[in-house]
């Protein structure tokens, strides 16, 4: 893919970000490796989805440096280039090409609640194997030095002290902001984006219904099993058991899957 | 309807999965049996619904194996096998002959929250006899051998054990994954997903405003009653009547149906 | 209006549900009078919205026989029935001809938790004059001789032993069933049909903040009150000011409305 | 820009609401300033929003009188001219020219609960600076004279009290009724209305998730502190720090902003 193409590929990415209803205003950027991957596209900032033409994108080198382009880049670039640079430094997740940001309602609100998503069903075990995993809050020196760059950096922190890996962990929520979320290029990262928001939907939405469950008195009739939970329930029991986050995650990825109708996910 | 027909109704019952605002990315399917009901037409796994034509349907026997088609099918189908071959072996539910499986977002959130859907008004009456039931988890081992077929068969379970009847209770909760739903054809399997969905977001939604009942406190001015309800109250008072449950069913439903145009609903 | 002209207002009045989103499937009707006030056009019963045309529109008589027209009317018929004949019977509300039912999911959320809409804002005020009321539940053997005539006799009581005038109060949620609205005509009953909606929705998600207020614990500090409320509240100060209601109804309705371009709302 | 232009621009941003989803009905309007200052045009009252045209618009002196047009002026006029001389009385605030009014759903479910929304998060930061503030309730007194007006003195009298800047808190939530919100022009005004009606859906849904965290209980596993939260938990520690709010606003405000591709704002 030529520079002209990938210009093309972000733009029309970018665009994907309203369609699926992930951004209002500007509030979304996408950004994918040059093929020799010294480089990047990336949206502009600030800029409205209904004027943005491929021309409008940015080319960035992975030193964070404008290569070409009339306009300024994405205010998150020093971001994208952290994390680009984390992906490419491991083996594993050297496929990582795209990378999206979002403040996609439901991610967003669990992001500021500051929780991690656990993995409470099988739509999240087709995308991400285990919870989607919160980034600390950045210190007040990190913030006013480097805050973008920082940004990056505890994300990268998030991945390497938890020992997760990026291609099996595609997205992270940033505390108090939002969802980072990446893929082998700059679609597979709007659809990881897509799956993520409608996993926090349902995430939210399970939580709410146990609210109630937990709210409600535990009768010993034989309804009560319906609706009611013990009060003294952990969180434990609400997760998905770990031998469906495994066999939901491998239908789909690595090299047993099984699910679609080309070959089997090399990345992993 | 011979096959070519067959496709191009099971094609367009997928895509109005979509319409109906039911699924995001790929993650839903509809399939339903030929004639002579040895076979069936099942959505090709992993393909957008932005791209899919008959042609791309896949026609499945109903001891699994693919008869035509050019795709990979859906990776739920061992699952359609069991119920299928389920439906035919009840000479009450023999006329079902569509079968749905989405990841819709409030049905999926209850079926991540593993409770079933209790029977709450009218609107779940006109659809389903009695609560959404939930199929039980499954073990470890049947998730390692077999994992698709052994989620039809803990659904046929759940119906045999709980004495429920298929035509009266057209869908299940899989637990931690999402709703399964049927009907008389694969439009009618569709109308009843969308039921579903209506059904378990309005469930939801009054479970919200319970819990802020319980949690004010129950005063003794005349408005209390409006707001507050005891703490000590248990499921049992929120279910909807039998009685109207079972006259809302039987106005659209069996031999004194009334409700709409055709005459009444013999498939009971 | 002659009926012809009657027959595309309720038409258009019908097809007006959809584009609100107030119904799926075919979950929703309206119904208004003819002119001289002994007759009402009435949706049919189970059309698909997307093939309905005024021809499909059924004439019947304030009896409730049908006087013309080739399809079976609305399940709902006999509902309608009590409530045009109640509104008729009382001279401040014959001018009442328009009536709506849907199964519109907050309002039916509401229903459902068999909770009145307490008068929480100027959205409510301006469109309800106190809350939507709840009818009481119907007694078995009301549920099993004349179910639907029923349904609004239990409305019509809820009117007459509460004091309320359906001018001021254009709908009530029939218990764990759904709202019934109605207005001057049938596209003011949609008007009012849409309002009930919004109206739900906001209240349910302020109950949902004020659940957290509630739960989070009451500290001396001074970001405490934009949060937490003490445990003790009831339900009574969550409402809105009766001085601000009145206003706020008499903004838009009565001898001295000021809203809007035309003359001052005669109805009441 | 002159007065054809105004109101071509004024019933653009009063559309905008529509199509930005932050109105049903006719429960929204716009106004701005001319460019000497002295009038503003706004949306007539409760005319529709599809039969809406330039020549709609009314054209007001800062007294509250009909300069020019055919049309009644919106009921809220009156809380426009307080706001616009109050902004022009401050010389920090003259350069806010545009506001606007609306119920959207999420921002009046939290004006309804009377609570303010504190800063939660990055998307909040970027366009708010701290809390969405809350007017207090009317008196009787103020409601049943100059309603209209009073709800204006209201918010002035908030902001004064609380030595707020209108052009760092570009909106305000008056109490059981709804936001106002205000920018740099018309367009300015509706894009900060999207932005609290996001932050507003953020902040009901991170409460939401809290609510669960708080209910379930809290043990010693390490996964507990993925979920639960202590009971005795005070709201201090949900909000965004400090230092992140700051940085974030002034990323898009101010001399040193860097976000987007025009020059710094000078507005503040």
């Amino acid at each position: 893919m030529d520079i002209r193409e990938l210009k093309e590929c972000v733009c029309d990415a970018n665009l994907a970000l309203e369609r699926h209803g992930l951004v209002v205003l500007t509030w979304g950027n996408v950004g994918m490796l040059t093929d020799d991957g010294d480089a990047f596209v990336i949206k502009p900032s600030g800029v409205s989805y209904d004027k943005m033409t491929p021309d409008d994108m940015v080319l960035v080198s992975l030193e964070g440096k404008v290569v070409e382009g009339r306009n300024r880049p994405s205010s998150d670039t020093p971001t994208y280039v952290e994390l680009f640079q984390y992906f490419r430094s491991r083996p594993d997740s050297a496929g990582l090409r795209g990378i999206v940001h979002t403040h996609s309602p439901a991610a967003t609100a669990w992001a500021q609640a500051r929780r991690e998503i656990p993995c409470l069903g099988t739509t999240h075990a087709d995308h991400f194997f285990g919870p989607v995993p919160l980034a600390r809050p950045l210190t007040k020196d990190e913030v006013e030095s480097a805050y973008e760059q920082n940004t990056g950096r505890v994300i990268v922190e998030r991945f390497e002290s938890g020992n997760l890996n990026p291609v099996e962990t595609p997205g992270v929520l940033a505390s108090g902001h939002g969802p980072f979320v990446w893929g082998k290029d700059a679609h597979d990262a709007v659809k990881n984006a897509v799956a993520l928001e409608s996993i926090a939907q349902m995430a939210r939405d399970s939580c709410a219904i146990w609210s109630f469950s937990l709210l409600v008195a535990n009768d010993s009739s034989d309804c009560a099993d319906i609706f009611a939970i013990p009060s003294d329930t952990t969180p434990r029991q609400f997760f998905l058991e770990d031998y469906v986050m495994k066999k939901h995650y491998q239908r789909k990825h690595g090299p047993k899957a099984y699910y679609g109708q080309k070959s089997p996910d090399e990345a992993k």
